[in-house]
């Protein structure tokens, strides 16, 4: 699998007319050799990856000189005493490189100017995006832990929202999410909990706070697990039985039409605008147009957050073997937010749901 | 102390000939505004901080919005439909910007050459390191506050290993660790825990595994907490009494001298590599100088590393309020490690430890 990805790099660095990259961007990292360690905090690095069309090197240090032994069985394990962009001089000599491709989204400007001290002979072309190319179509085993870890996340939020949600602080409720994940055997939740009740609701990004949930409003809960690396993504609202007025019904109805819209309407061949452009229409019908002031999903795997985008502004086709989540929101100051969430892996037919227990409010 | 912080940067502004700066690091941004979100993966931003000598604003978005009210209470809040990159250029042509300082450790290349393309006439300056110059003098409450986080590292550590963790997996135990902080009210860990034994011990670094812990190895922990942003950062060795060889007591009796030296030899005015050296000649006296491949310490605060270094090659100089670490260790392939560090702030007299356990193995 490794040496698969690696192929397929190689010969999108021949068609570039590059001889060679840096790999710096983690999951990136992680994608091409199997390497875990993680980066730490932002500027210090656990390793990067030098690949050319006949060498393939993993700068890292002696604190991972075990692990990169281990797990890194298709690279040679430089432990780079003078520092990662001192070793990096050196192999281009070696290796007779005249330019080397970086990935602008993985160095901080910081790194890259040291890179360019470093490597003054160097040609340094800006080539972000390669293997997040790649990494957009899923293999098999790939959408299989993506599932897994939805499968976590949706027991942990079973389990947990079985019982009322209201009296509980926001933050003890997301802590107990994280938990629950984890007795579960996941890793933990792949970002902090958006547990957000009432008017704060409204704020798609709220984070869970010290506010105690009443009973009386929507609670939006988004929340996705890390699971041997893949990550999961989804949103529920609830309000208690029996507390729905009218407001509640309809906006509750107009989402989970929006969602379902985009579920069975979302082909191969569609842009990532018109996949938008479906849920957005049936929101905007109803009059809440500028309520949803997000997209409508993104692409998930080895980050929450990756390729492909489905926005209004979004050009890039959706393709088979593709994950991505669709979650629209409506969201009005001062009563609060309605959001719901699902995650897809798209097939030749249409999307595949792979959401397990496809529970909604009173189902 | 907002206030007095962001008088504090307008002054070395003025200094530096710099008549604005864009604040994108999130410890400092947080440290001039008490604005919370977190950043998120890697390229996205919850806000950022224009501060000139008669403007602070901060640039966010919708999703933060109710947040940013509540918390920036000293900075005019923008929401930036159009991005961040867009608002800045209105906002530069409103304010009559000819210079911005940007932080060049808290931008990725990719975002610095957004924002150059963004503003055309506007000279961008790498000005990194303004504010942390100003994060590694402590205020009295920030000390203490650091004092609880590690406060509350060291219960949750004494809670976990009063019983013997030989038999539970590295996994497990750093899972412990985590939720006992949690327990005690701390947000959590402020760095994956290092839970390593045996010969895994050896690798400073090593990530806490499947791995089940033998009875027979020094077991390296190496923990920190998370409390109101504040991070704390602990390791203790541990050996099941009685399975102390002479190797053992050598290398734990040479490390813990090395750490006691340092603590009672730094005094404001050394430098970093000055202080470094008071315990690395204790290591080297014993024939272990090859085994402590890293620094003695670091800055410890809003980030777990932080300035200043205590490294055989820094040449800042500490000063009374500075928080920092201290760390010795000896390494050795096959056999494991030994590591103690404890955590203390530098006053005029030297330094007070801020650890309140202090306990050692076997005390």
């Amino acid at each position: 699998m490794i040496k698969t990805r690696i192929g397929k790099l190689r010969r999108r660095l021949k068609q570039e007319g590059l001889p060679a990259i840096l790999i710096t961007v983690p999951a990136n990292r992680f994608y091409l050799s199997a390497f875990t360690p993680e980066d730490g905090q932002a500027g210090e690095s656990s390793g990067a990856l030098l690949i050319s069309q006949d060498a393939a090197f993993l700068l890292t240090d002696f604190r991972y000189k075990l692990t990169a032994l281990a797990e890194a069985v298709y690279y040679e394990i430089r432990l780079c005493p003078a520092g990662q962009a001192q070793e990096l001089a050196e192999l281009s000599r070696d290796l007779g490189l005249k330019k080397l491709a970086l990935e602008e989204g993985g160095l901080l400007f910081s790194q890259w100017r040291q890179l360019e001290k470093n490597l003054p002979g160097l040609e340094l072309v800006p080539a972000g995006g390669l293997v997040e190319d790649l990494r957009q179509i899923k293999e098999g085993a790939e959408i299989e832990a993506i599932r897994r870890s939805l499968e976590l996340m949706e027991q942990a939020l079973m389990q947990t929202m079985s019982q009322t949600a209201a009296g509980r602080s926001e933050r003890a409720l997301a802590l107990e999410l994280e938990r629950a994940v984890q007795d579960l055997g996941g890793d933990g939740l792949s970002f902090p909990a958006i547990v957000a009740g009432g008017p704060r609701g409204a704020e798609p990004h709220a984070q869970a706070g010290g506010d105690i949930i009443s009973p009386d409003s929507p609670l939006v809960v988004d929340v996705g697990a890390a699971h041997k690396k893949y990550m999961s993504d989804i949103t529920r609202t609830y309000l208690e039985q029996g507390r729905e007025g009218f407001k509640w019904k309809e906006v509750y109805a107009t989402v989970r039409q929006a969602l379902e819209t985009a579920l069975a309407g979302i082909k191969p061949g569609m842009s990532g605008a018109q996949a938008d452009a479906l849920a957005r229409r049936v929101i905007e019908k109803k009059g809440y147009g500028p309520n949803f002031g997000h997209s409508l999903g993104h692409g998930v795997g080895l980050m929450v957050h990756e390729a492909p985008s489905l926005s209004p502004r979004s050009r890039q086709q959706l393709l088979p073997g593709m994950v991505f989540t669709l979650e629209p929101g409506i969201y009005i100051p001062g009563w609060g937010g309605v959001r719901l969430e699902q995650m897809v892996a798209l097939e030749e037919t249409g999307c595949r749901l792979l959401n397990r227990l496809d529970h909604f409010y009173n189902e």
